[in-house]
Parts: structure tokens; C-alpha cells; sequence
């Protein structure tokens, strides 16, 4: 079935790395102009800023904090790194808390010098050392698996079973999972693992862009929605009819488009948001 | 448990495309004299040969054929597509009865246009019908599951699960899987899957290099083995606790590499092969 089309922006949320060229300031003002109603705040775009002030002004402006993005990144050989990842988790819900954003996304980590069951031993392992002050600060926290080309360094989580075998581990309503598209439309379980992730109420999140065909990057060449293969209003289908009816975040990593007139960007997203999402 | 030291080269293939800027008049004589016992040739290193007496030469140098590389790319939209690919497919059979292979690796691709399902579907039914012909010849067949950042174009099929899943369900002695630690190392389910193969006598062959990180090009960015972040040794362990001891065959695609000399490269392979695998 397909899912309901997106008659307006009320759900639309941009990523600030989404639109890179512009600082949190102009991405508040660019966004509010263009009727986007939420934001997912990348971490470096609050350096040097009044965190506090900073979420103030996007509420002023008629947007929505959808999240902070991103911790994780637990995973090390050595412990000493491993508690610095812990202290950075840390400060990261410190901010969300001090920008009052209710969700931080995980790109968990992975560590090419040691094995991939390790790597995941020490994500579940962070994840619970930060439990205790998520709580405290009314954060909640999403594991996002990324692709398995992204399994040497950045997520040794790289299918939704993982990350749901990880929150049936942890076992707390602060964590949950991170849905994007990019990451997981090649995997023949995702649907089944969607519906498990719905079940426990455990879709935090919704990340949508496209997979170009052929990509010529594997960080920076996502594309917008309908413009590769992935089938988005299926897997959009999918959350919604498990119980997600949150924001949709557009989370594009593009030389190409980084490299267009931001403005002009914004519209094209906006148009395949409603179009082809 | 580490698998046994590789004391020797009798165990050693060399994909055709590994050394790419070598004919195969050159990696007849080169892997000869190298001690390199085994080879896959890939269909190009064929056009406009004799390839009986490609075969027979490479016989008389003492290397044995291990593999054609590849058949496949089963999935197209139109049926008349999916017919060509399939009379492809047949003739690839001729090129290995002819050459006198035993195996053909099948890479069995994907259609951007339309949804991975199908494209399975019709890469399992692709594979039926030449089964027939394979087995007139004496030709098996491996279903290589390929890297999910491949799922676009060129494989629909992307962990080891789905590879024993179709042969499961083709159930016929001369479909295989093909084991390839770059397309599967990251796979939590690659120990269970691996035994699944092996249980059913499905694994015909093993191929190695390394993902180095980071990875500078979805396509040719292969390492030698001991480069990168993949447990080779484990691997083959794996492999060889379920009954595989066949070639162990080195299938690096990299700019780098082809760019330097290839007898240095060919040494290289050989001190990775004895230290690092």
C-alpha cells in the first residue's frame, strides 16, 4: 500500500550538513523562509555558538528540533579512547540538552584494527554507559546502522536486525533506532525488521536521500529522493504503518549539490519531498 | 582455530583481471614461471583467442583452470533483454566447455529500474534455464554474492543467505556459492552461513584481497591481503572447517596495483598469499 502523499512541509526536516555552505544562523533563517518546519542539528554547527540561544532562535523561528546528530563512535582498541568516546557521548547529550533536542543519532563506530564483534560489543557497551545521564537530560538515543561499506570505520552496526538485536540488549525506552534509506534499502529483511523495530516503538527516526546509479563516491554522491533506485515511498510506507509519524529527514551528503546555489537546493528538495518521497 | 600456514603455491589461483595489463599469452608465461598453480580467466582475456588452445597452453604450463569469470546479469526489465542474458549465459558455457573449466562464476546483477525482488526472482530463474546446458558440458555454477554497494547494477544478490537460499531452492549439484571475503567480511551471519554452504557441499570457490581503509573507489580500491581491515585467515578457516580446500584465488581490482609493474605485483601477491591469508 502506498503510503499518504505529502500534501504540505509540516513534516519536512533538513539536516544543516544537508545544506553545508550555510552556518546554523543562516539554515534558520533559509528554513523558516522556506516553510521547513524541522532541523536535525550536526554538532559542528554549534562551535563556538550559545547552544541554548541557538535552539531559542530555530523555536523562533517556527522550527522544530528534531535532533542532534551525531554520537557514537564507541568503538577503540585501546580503553583509554574508549572512555574519551564515553565523555564525548556525554558532552553530546549535555548539548542536546542545552539546544532542549529530545533525540541524538548514533553513528555508532568501528575500529578496523580489531573484529566487527568487538567493535559491537563496545557500541552496546557505550550506549550503556551514557544511559543513566540520557535519562537525566530527556534525551533519547537513535541507533542508525550504516551501510556495510561504512563497516571499517564508521558503524559496525550495519543492518536493522543489529540495531534491533541491540535495543532488545539494552533494553530501555531511550533507545531506539534510526531508519534511513541509503543505509538499508538493499537488505531483504528490512521490512520485517522495520515491523520489529514498530512493534517495540523503537523508529526514533526517518532519514530519506536516494542511491545514484552509478555512485561515484561513497561518502558525498547521495542523491535527492527519485533520483536513484531506492523505492522511498515504500520504505516511507513501511515506518508509517508501524507506528512512525515523525519528521522526515532529508540527509544528503553531495559535492554535487554542496557546490549549487543553497537556495536553489532547498527548492529541489522541497519538490522531491513532495513528489518522490 | 587459525587455519594451516600456506607453505606452498599449490593452492594459489590468479584471477586474469588481478593482472590486468597482462594477455593471456603473458599470464600464461608469467604465472608459469611465478610457481602460480592455478587461474580464472575472465571472459575478455578470451576475444578473438582459439580458446581450446588458450586452455590447452595454459595446461601445458602447468596451471590449472580454476574458474571462467563471469557469467550472470540475469535481471533486465524487458524480457528480451533477459533472453539475450541468458543466451549469454549459454554461450558462456561453450567458452568453458571449450576452454575446459569446470566452474563459472556468476556475478548476478540487478536492474536499477525496478525493485531488488524482481530482479532476484529472475536471477534465480535465469540460472534454471541454462542449468540444463551446464550440466550437458559439465559446468558448474557460483552464485558470488556481491557487496550491498553493488545492489544497484550488479548484484541483487548481496549476502550469503540469499546465495543459499537460491541454490536451496534451484537444488541441483551444480549450483554453488562463491565465497568473497570482500564482499561478505562484514556479514554477522557469515560464520552460520558459511557452515549452511559447506553442510550441502555448495561452496566451489574462495576468492581473497583486503578493503582497505579507507576505500577510495566503490570499484577499484582492492588491497592485497594483510592491507586492510578483513580477517582473511579466519575466513579461510571457515571455508576449510566446512570442507573446501580447493584454490584459494586472489581477485584484486585496483588502479593502484595495475598501475605498477606486474611481475613486482605478482611477487607481492605471493609473500600476501604466504603471510597474510
Amino acid at each position: 500500500m502506498p503510503p499518504q502523499p505529502l500534501t504540505d512541509f509540516s513534516r519536512l526536516c533538513v539536516h544543516t550538513i544537508t545544506t553545508k555552505p550555510w552556518s546554523i544562523e543562516e539554515a534558520t533563517d533559509r528554513y523558516a523562509a522556506a516553510g521547513v518546519k524541522g532541523i536535525t542539528v550536526w554538532r559542528q554547527w554549534l562551535d563556538g555558538r550559545d547552544i541554548a540561544k541557538a535552539g531559542e532562535s530555530l523555536r523562533a523561528a517556527g522550527i522544530e528540533i528534531v535532533s542532534l546528530c551525531r554520537g557514537g563512535f564507541f568503538p577503540a582498541t585501546d580503553a583509554a579512547a574508549r572512555q574519551r568516546a564515553i565523555d564525548d557521548n556525554l558532552k553530546a547529550i549535555d548539548e542536546a540538552e542545552a539546544l532542549d533536542a529530545p533525540l541524538i543519532v548514533l553513528v555508532c563506530g568501528a575500529d578496523p584494527g580489531q573484529p566487527l564483534a568487538e567493535s559491537r560489543q563496545q557500541i552496546v557497551d557505550g550506549i550503556g554507559a551514557v544511559l543513566d545521564r540520557a535519562g537525566q537530560a530527556g534525551v533519547k538515543l537513535a541507533i542508525e546502522p550504516l551501510h556495510p561499506m561504512y563497516a571499517d570505520t564508521r558503524s559496525a552496526v550495519n543492518t536493522l536486525r543489529q540495531a534491533n538485536e541491540m535495543c532488545e540488549q539494552l533494553d530501555s525506552p531511550l533507545v531506539g533506532v534510526a531508519v534511513d534509506v541509503y543505509h538499508l534499502w538493499w537488505d531483504p529483511d528490512l521490512q520485517s525488521e522495520i515491523q520489529r523495530s514498530g512493534r517495540a516503538d523503537r523508529i526514533f527516526a526517518f532519514h530519506v536521500c536516494d542511491w545514484r546509479s552509478p555512485t561515484e563516491d561513497l561518502l558525498n554522491d547521495r542523491g535527492l529522493m527519485g533520483e536513484g533506485c531506492i523505492n522511498v515511498p515504500q520504505i516511507r510506507g513501511w515506518v508509517e504503518e508501524n507506528g512512525f509519524n515523525g519528521f522526515i529527514e532529508v540527509e544528503i551528503f553531495s559535492n554535487r549539490y554542496w557546490a549549487m546555489d543553497q537556495g536553489e537546493f532547498l527548492e529541489k528538495i522541497k519538490r522531491a519531498y513532495s513528489e518522490k518521497t
